[in-house]
């Protein structure tokens, strides 16, 4: 184990950490909390400092492995997880260190639960904060590291695989280092236009800019307490429509932008992505239409919601936990499907779907003709064994952490519904869920060991389980 | 596809259905329900005609394949649930069809899931022929011909493999007949010994009978509406007894009388099963204590629940929907664990559990030591690929259709909890789950859409998915 490695590569994290501040610290400015400036300048500081300790010295051996990849991962996130959450504790805004970690967990694993049961107390900073970390954690950190860090692309391939979701990581230029550069350039730009659709609607600048944070990082957590309910139907449809496009396939876009458009319209992953949002859109729409009276409110909160849930994002425009039992039971399958691999979204992502439908369909094919040879393919390509094997292994640790994350929150004895949907909405990274987790409701009715059984879960959700396994299993550091 | 041989067995299984209204039609005789006598004479006769026509012509190809192993095993337990319903139809007892069809299905499928809302309306040989047929579908229809048919042994193997449960099924002996006889008669010995234990403690010998039929079949219909509560505690004991003993792969009990005991104590299957009954036997009564107020009563209720619901057979001495949410979440999980495979107990099995959570094992060693070779161990032998890969087909088909299932039944707009468990109830093969369809409730107030999806979903556990997929697609009936 290169424990020095590790060691760097934290210390690089806590080092982005402490600029990232700047800019709630600059908001602080902006709207004049004095109080908050003072918070940030703490906690930048604490962050440069531990930073610059752990990275001071450059490892002489620069080699990783697999495993190192898995173990900086899941350590960088906890680490820039317990000190993201110090200026909520500092500032005495949560004054439970355990509720500031839950926030600032399911700001960078974008989940958008919160336990905050009034968000508009929060200074702007903190709103500001809160928001970047979604956006921040959307793409990943490591992932930026990579696009800046001098080290050499096999090592960078590894982090990059870690932190990204999907069965399957694929580089879209020959560079590590590249891909993470054209991938962050899209990021940046979309979330750009998004900024500016939503100035150019009625929405303030301050609110485009936290609102499109979220929809980039497919987080979720809101600046007002209503949610995204009390915002004009034109940014409204703004971010539905923001939202589905964040919960696509980068590379697609990339393919875009090389001008191979006809390459992404054959796309399995985009196909059931589109066919499952319009069938869910379909379904609540006629199912609610009673509740909304006209077809175009109908179709504007199904649609809304569906973006929201299945790009695991969170946000929503009314409270769905009083539909009809089909409509919530669609978002619920919903939450576990999820967005499209090597999106910002999280769930169990419609390619691993893809993958075990097919793999159904395979072995039916064998009792009908045993002597054949059936190959699973995606896009024309056969999916190679060790990647259907790893989506397997990802279903079974995936069930197993679900229910056993049940078992112990039900120590509160909430009802199963409340239970069963808390796990889903932070294991898929989602936020709200339904009953006593509803849109409208909040976290903070748990127990610490339940939020540290949901703060473990939201993380287990966005780095795809592994990582947290293999920091944990005593396998890992045996010598 | 060898057609012909498909409709000799069915014929056959026909005819042996038809042997086995016997027993009620003995029952109406003993207890002078002539209004009986005529109906079951009526529904002997339509079986054996059905069942003499379809196997009359011996086919002279007898060879068959895994496809035609599935879709006779497929077939057959459909038409024998159809032509076991007309006893309940015909005597107007149960007037909807689909709702005989259902309590049918829920007898053969060893669920136990009833639609009656006053079993104790019901003759004594409706009774008895309800409880009777959960005792044939415990072990299984196909496995009793297979005993008895002159079959070649391949072909004997491919419907034995079809309609036992687990991920992979194994010979007691090289002859497949000779297996087949052993099981019946391990299956015949242990039912006899509870009747006698019963009977021996103050229970009639109707009810020691038709309770026996639904301890070994592990199936949970009762003779009265209040379940098992008003027994005797000697009783409530020895059922739980058996109940656990059923939930054990039976060929362990072979082992026993070869005198390889030790062989058995070894058994992964067996630890893991023992294991986690009495773990959720100790969490339980604690939890629960205050709910009984005694040590006895509380494990005695939490051992005959969880028994009850570990091995899938679903009676209840009490109503756990009451219970704390920790113990409901419990019995939840226990749902989905099910016994043993090669028992007459449903669910998906804790040895494919065991075979999930070693190939989570095995991921983290890879991640650790890439280069090493591992391989996935039961019982000291490695498990081979093909069986791992079936248990990974059997979770993904398991989870979509588990899915679609709650997706439908939701349209009849009952509450999640309800809808969930009623489909993990019933796919599992228990009979009750919580509110709505809680112990003390029953299936009638579902949709005929809803009881035809719940109908499916007890097929599709009882015969492990497979048999039905196959029979349903497409693919199979391409020339």
């Amino acid at each position: 184990m290169n424990y020095k490695i590790i060691k760097h590569v934290i210390g690089w994290v806590l080092k982005i950490e402490s600029v990232c501040m700047l800019l709630p610290f600059l908001c602080a400015i902006i709207y004049g909390e004095k109080d908050m400036l003072f918070v940030y300048s703490i906690c930048m500081f604490i962050c440069a400092f531990f930073g610059f300790g752990l990275s001071f010295k450059a490892p002489e051996r620069k080699s990783m492995y697999a495993k190192e990849g898995f173990i900086i991962v899941a350590l960088s996130w906890i680490v820039m997880s317990i000190f993201g959450a110090l200026p909520f504790y500092i500032s005495k805004h949560i004054p439970s260190f355990v509720d500031a970690l839950f926030e600032t967990v399911s700001g960078f694993t974008t989940t958008g639960a919160s336990i905050l049961k009034d968000v508009e107390a929060l200074p702007k900073s903190h709103l500001l904060w809160r928001s970047f970390t979604h956006w921040l954690g959307g793409m990943g950190v490591l992932v930026f590291l990579v696009a800046i860090l001098p080290l050499s692309g096999g090592d960078n391939f590894y982090l990059m695989k870690a932190e990204s979701p999907g069965p399957s990581v694929s580089k879209l230029v020959p560079k590590v280092k590249s891909t993470a550069k054209i991938l962050y350039g899209i990021y940046i730009v979309m979330t750009i236009v998004q900024i500016v659709l939503l100035v150019l609607g009625d929405m303030n600048i301050f609110d485009s800019i936290t609102l499109s944070f979220g929809t980039a990082g497919t987080g979720g957590f809101s600046t007002r307490n209503s949610g995204i309910s009390e915002y004009s139907s034109y940014s409204q449809i703004v971010i539905t429509i923001f939202m589905l496009l964040f919960g696509v396939n980068f590379s697609l876009y990339y393919l875009v932008l090389l001008g191979k458009g006809n390459s992404v319209l054959k796309s399995d992953e985009l196909r059931a992505y589109t066919g499952i949002v319009l069938t869910a859109i379909i379904i609540i729409s006629i199912n609610c239409f009673g509740i909304f009276g006209t077809w175009f409110e109908s179709i504007k909160h199904s649609a809304f919601q569906v973006a929201s849930i299945i790009t695991t994002t969170g946000y929503s425009t009314c409270d769905f936990d009083l539909w009809p039992s089909l409509s919530k039971t669609v978002l619920v399958a919903l939450m576990f499907i999820g967005a499209c691999a090597g999106s910002t979204g999280g769930g169990i992502k419609v390619s691993r779907f893809i993958i075990l439908v097919k793999s159904i369909a395979k072995e039916i094919k064998i009792a009908a003709h045993p002597k054949a040879i059936h190959k699973i393919t995606m896009d024309q390509r056969p999916v190679e064994h060790e990647t259907v094997r790893a989506v397997n292994v990802f279903m079974a640790a995936y069930l197993i952490i679900f229910a056993f994350s049940i078992l112990i929150i039900s120590i509160d004895n909430f009802d199963f519904t409340t239970n069963f949907t808390a796990i889903a909405a932070t294991i898929n990274n989602i936020g709200p869920g339904l009953a006593k987790v509803g849109p409208v409701q909040n976290f903070s009715i748990f127990s610490p060991l339940s939020k540290i059984v949901l703060i473990f879960d939201m993380l287990v959700g966005r780095l795809e389980i592994f990582p947290l396994l293999i920091l944990f299993s005593p396998y890992t550091w045996k010598k």
